[in-house]
């Protein structure tokens, strides 16, 4: 990148005549792991994280990731298909470890080598020799410092530290202190995940510790992403109080916008004599609904940052301008910074 | 501060070399408003911030803060008065808006035309106008832009945007999320706290969008802070995963560190045949029994950021080795943030 003896010329320039440099690639532990040009994954999304979405972002220099979920095998398999058919760039697979199929997904993945695994909602530790075996780089995502390093013992190249302001499941500790205690917990790389969606979030992150961030919600609304436009809307239009935690009690809180199923869950929760039938049933396919467009009756996964989340554009462009404007924001010492803060980010 | 056309060279000191300038004094809307030096504030913590705590942080040349929580007038005033005694630089009195007393409080603060008045679990709109015609800077803790907003309309002169891992009464928002959704509501200073406890942290809040942090949790194990040597031990050990949120049932939630009181009142919050005076009587007292070294049947507030502090130190030491923390890694380019990162801080 440019340097200069005064970085307050910086602070000048609004974000969209910045002059662009491609030279503003930032090179990390994790973006050398992963073969990536920029240290940016998205992350998995149940049954919204597809093959088109995924090729996207990794096309645009990050790492794109399918998400297994609960898929069938033959869905899971399609869409690396699609992935591949769309870029030769580096793919990534998230396996959701609570599902019944996660050792068929798990020894899929090693079968057709993809590039880089990431895990959620559990250890991956009974697989990680196989992927390993395969040439598949192993990325669990992490809620704490305790299974950060269970994870860096079994074998892990790098963790996800994901803090609770994200959307889908969630734990305990936010982004602003679990990455820094997972940094100190463990010597493998770190990607922050949970309250990123802007060149703010990203330079926040790697000041914190980062290496890498994993961004979901960020990509929900782009052009490439498969979701009705009427969910797309909902994240455009989300305030900072719109999001709420469901499953708390169940020990599997996961976080969504509101609307009328986060309602109904949250009464049948607080209800002694529910009948765990009528959760089920509520749950059964809440995810695909939204997908589909049924933004009331369906389960809108969304992290706290939504309220961030202005604008659509394409994997390219959200990709280029989180780093012009992360790039921006690092030449600003100090003093620059209150300037620039002074403005709310009017300057930019 | 030094300015130097190859940022990197930055990286290569470590923090107890790097060389200190008194330059390093970040000026900011915060630091002009209240007459300060680093915009740093101490967090009001029941029966902890008292005026010796209030103005050793004052005296270092940030803004200490007595917390009149429920305390009886006259102890409120005698805490005035002693921090009076010990510096003439500006102080800060936080009014905790459900206390009985409030009015009285705020009454008093007027009457002494305390510097700064910040307020918390609740809207201090009835007072704002007293205040101001004292001479006081007024300063309310949110939990929500919304909230953000109304106090900006009431005259606040900032507003203090406190993400949920921050100790004692919580929202639901994280620090990474609601401070950039704040400064996008208000043109008022923010000033970021929950989650700060280090150079790191104090720069993200300051690339978030904060003109100013506010830091309890810091504050706690320093040597001017007078609660008992075994509350202190506590949060020095403290992991990631040693606080708990208390009372989300009530609506008036609380993060605290785990230990018999917290779990005594999770046990008893769960049961729905709960006879509220048993919760009465297991909180009344809790935080002085804390202070004063029970730390078992106490309750110990503390943030989750209590996993990141490892020394007691004292006011002026723990302010002076943030602010150059934080100016050293403002220095880092990307790259430069890059390369520190691969070592996990371990080069600073």
């Amino acid at each position: 990148m440019a340097r200069t003896g005064n970085k307050r010329v910086f602070a000048q320039y609004p974000a969209s005549s910045f002059p662009f440099e491609k030279e503003q690639d930032m090179r990390t532990r994790v973006t050398e792991l992963l073969g990536i040009e920029v240290p940016i994954i998205q992350g998995a999304m149940a049954w919204v994280a597809d093959g088109r979405l995924a090729a996207a972002v990794s096309e645009a220099g990050g790492l794109g990731v399918i998400a297994a979920g609960s898929a069938p095998i033959a869905w899971v398999e399609e869409q690396i298909g699609i992935a591949r058919s769309l870029t030769t760039k580096p793919l990534g697979v998230n396996v959701m470890l609570m599902s019944p199929q996660a050792a068929e997904v798990a020894a899929l993945l090693a079968r057709l080598r993809v590039e880089v695994v990431t895990t959620g909602a559990g250890s991956p530790s009974a697989f990680i020799e196989d992927w390993k075996a395969a040439g598949c780089k192993v990325v669990p995502v992490v809620a704490s410092s305790a299974l950060a390093k269970r994870m860096e013992r079994a074998g892990a190249d790098a963790v996800i530290a994901e803090g609770c302001e994200a959307g889908g499941h969630i734990g305990e500790l936010t982004t602003m202190v679990l990455v820094p205690a997972v940094c100190e917990a463990v010597s493998i790389p770190v990607i922050a995940a949970g309250g990123i969606a802007d060149g703010r979030g990203l330079l926040a992150a790697f000041t914190l510790g980062a290496e890498a961030v994993q961004m979901g919600t960020r990509f929900l609304t782009i052009e490439e992403c498969g979701i009705s436009d009427a969910y797309k809307e909902r994240v455009l239009v989300a305030k900072d109080s719109d999001t709420v935690v469901t499953g708390r009690g169940s020990g599997h809180p996961v976080r969504g916008l509101k609307n009328a199923f986060a309602r109904k869950a949250r009464v049948l929760e607080s209800d002694p004599s529910l009948d765990p039938d009528e959760l089920e049933s509520l749950y059964a396919g809440s995810l695909r609904r939204a997908v589909q467009g049924d933004v009331e009756n369906g389960s809108l996964m969304a992290g706290q940052v939504a309220c961030l989340v202005h604008e659509r554009k394409d994997a390219r462009h959200v990709i280029e301008g989180l780093m012009a404007k992360a790039q921006q924001l690092a030449a600003c010492d100090l003093d620059a910074l209150a300037d620039a803060n002074a403005f709310h980010g009017q300057a930019y």
